[in-house]
């Protein structure tokens, strides 16, 4: 997240932590060309549209701690980390709930123009009132009728990128002077219940047409529209045989509308604390921790479950139910204590970590892999770069031994790269196909 | 603007022109260093929302001939240029009738801060139907309601850029865990007429705050837009007299509000064709036109002027009121044939056009300098980058030698470039500067 704070509160503070860099481009191209020196796929920028502010009703704590608060616009620094950089994607978080679907495909339609085919949007539906202040609205729509606005959107833009424009449109016939020809470019004339919109699409087409569609629904509304759509879902909390069962779950919806269940990848985020030894990572954990903020965690603990725990006692004992936030959960079976789970979030929030030498880390993401049914990780920052460098030096070699891991990269689009599918364009069994052809026979 | 034809309907079939890599990051970063290298203050890059569809009412015109259309977000690529120069602003049109003033105000601050300072937000309102269709209203909103909307959406943007964080909010404190003092940031809770923005801003002080003022209305009600907001003015036509007028009456009308009339700045689009003699410019120029369309040349008259010209016939004289378009208008008093519009607009749309050895650029550029009370020039390409590179190679010389373009840049941020204030904030009698300290006190 383009901010100083982003999930292991108070870390910011660390000498090693440049992440209060976040406001340079210098910070964003360094970081860029680190992960793809490590072999890294993509990275993934979330997002929120408001300050953090269910912790005491406003946003002071977020803002003493830097908690995700400031936040700038994750879009806008694509471009100079594509300079920097061959083959690294680029996963980009927007929401469906404030934006324009017409607007929002030519954005992406950019970004996979200027990136050659290097971008993934993940779809998100914003989870937090402040934005719904902040962008006239009294409160957000309330959940279903997030997905229901996010679907019709998907929609509307699957249209433009998938049909507005055939294959073959574009002649550049310099002798003739047709750049494009008119009768291969359709209007979508959507008018749906939400959206209408005429077309056509302002874009012509661009590498992948469709970004890669990322996607992180855990309710069971989310998982549906994450079987319809994701090419690659997020899967959050701490415990392998929950996220199984999200991965199950989705799989087999995702089957029952006709979608190849493989075709959709699954990850979760880890933070990892490595070094060269067990030794080693445990002693920079310890560093770590002592720069963690339990104000800054609770901040973030209020922020998912939708309860302000300002008022709480430390010592209280939070039940599970209190923790089942619609993005994330808690490990623990039993009860833990407001002051356990605020230790637990300091480094990593809710997500897990793994401390250890080369060995231990691999050992453990290929089991948390095998026992999760997961496709691949989203490693998140103690400290930035420094985790990241850390994870390279110590993790990746360990991980190409084993054959986790590629040696350098496939070539082509980053949909090339996560399906291995040989073709840019989005796979024929998901739902944006369709709009392929329809609206040039209609 | 990010596209295949911008004004010179047909010239991107030239060999030379290059504008057809406007998908390209490399077409960008190219352009941005070319510029810098020839002392350019700033990039400026128009847009529209919709495609080009007046003539003939529908858009097969314009796609044959790249015409405005297809056209790519123009705030993509600012940060891989801001990694290729130093010194370049980059001044990005947005338009206020699809945006949210609070994810702008965002956008605009990222851009602030990845760039160093520079960087320019051209506030246009949208003028063209197409867009309106795509953006799920039927008609655009008339003239006067997109004024309204405007101002107020400036004011908005002008609370969360100047008023929600003090100067001094971010302490950066590592020992005593405080990034942020929130007693210095401030909500902004405005409650207008078209919108509800609670604040705080999501985006900590940025070097210039509210990023540089563009605008170009030309219209009554642009005019007093301008001379309300306005740092600088695009104005239109290939009349020198009515250019003044312009200048006069904006002037005028910020004097009236409190403003410093000079810290206006007034330019206009000149394309400028030229070589080392008044001879080599001249067959350039015979060069050039033999790639004019007129088609493409009357797809965008018909833009320009909001009428379908395709059934009429070329030898028919247009009047002088059918130009009257909002943006732009003929130099002629007297009729001129539809024909003559077409050719004169081929190359350089409704701009003037200065075909000339260094000299006589450099004289014709003072003299409409002087005549139209102009503080610069906004140029055009013909062909692109060939028309900068000339300008650069022949003009930017004989203009250094006259006193009329520094040597090397100022230093600072593109408001300090521009303004020549010492100072990065806008000025105090501009109406942003009131929110300053009023959130403060409040």
């Amino acid at each position: 997240m383009p901010t100083v704070g982003h999930i292991s509160p108070g870390l910011w503070r660390h000498p090693d932590d440049r992440a209060d860099e976040y406001s340079t481009l210098r910070y964003w191209t360094d970081l860029a060309r680190l992960l793809e020196s490590g072999g890294f796929d993509a990275l993934f920028i979330a997002d929120v549209l408001g300050p953090i502010e269910v912790y005491e009703g406003r946003p002071d704590a977020a803002l003493r701690n830097a908690t995700q608060t400031p936040v700038s616009d994750p879009l806008l620094a694509v471009s100079a980390m594509a300079t920097a950089t061959e083959h690294l994607g680029f996963g980009i978080t927007v929401s469906t709930s404030y934006a324009q679907p017409y607007l929002l495909a030519r954005t992406f339609s950019t970004l996979d123009q200027l990136t050659g085919g290097r971008i993934a949007w993940n779809v998100v539906t914003s989870m937090i009132d402040s934005a719904a202040r902040n962008l006239g609205l009294d409160q957000q729509f309330d959940h279903d009728e997030r997905y229901d606005r996010a679907q019709e959107f998907l929609e509307v833009t699957y249209k433009l990128w998938e049909g507005s424009w055939e294959d073959g449109a574009v002649v550049r016939d310099r002798v003739n002077g047709v750049y494009t020809d008119p009768s291969k470019v359709h209007r979508i004339d959507h008018d749906g219940r939400y959206y209408r919109v005429a077309g056509p699409h302002l874009c012509e087409p661009t590498p992948q047409r469709t970004p890669v569609i990322f996607q992180a629904g855990a309710s069971d509304r989310g998982r549906e529209f994450a079987a319809r759509n994701a090419e690659l879902v997020f899967l959050g909390g701490r415990d392998a045989e929950q996220i199984r069962r999200s991965v199950t779950e989705t799989k087999a919806i995702a089957a029952d509308i006709g979608r190849a269940p493989d075709a959709i990848k699954f990850i979760t985020s880890v933070t990892v604390v490595t070094g060269p030894s067990q030794a080693a990572a445990e002693a920079t954990y310890a560093d770590y921790l002592s720069y963690a903020s339990t104000e800054g965690a609770l901040v973030l603990f209020s922020a998912f479950t939708g309860h302000d725990w300002s008022d709480h006692d430390l010592d209280e004992v939070v039940e599970r139910r209190d923790t089942n936030a619609s993005q994330s959960t808690l490990a623990s079976g039993r009860g833990s204590t407001l002051r356990e789970v605020a230790e637990t979030m300091a480094i990593g929030g809710l997500h897990p970590v793994i401390v250890g030498g080369p060995a231990e880390v691999a050992d453990q993401l290929e089991a948390l892999a095998a026992d999760a049914d997961l496709d691949g990780f989203n490693i998140a920052h103690a400290v930035s770069p420094g985790s990241f460098e850390d994870f390279i030096t110590y993790v990746v070699p360990e991980l190409r031994r084993r054959g986790r891991l590629r040696e350098g990269y496939l070539a082509g689009t980053l949909r090339e790269k996560l399906a291995e599918s040989g073709s840019p364009a989005i796979a024929s069994d998901h739902p944006a196909a369709e709009f392929r052809t329809r609206l040039a026979r209609s």
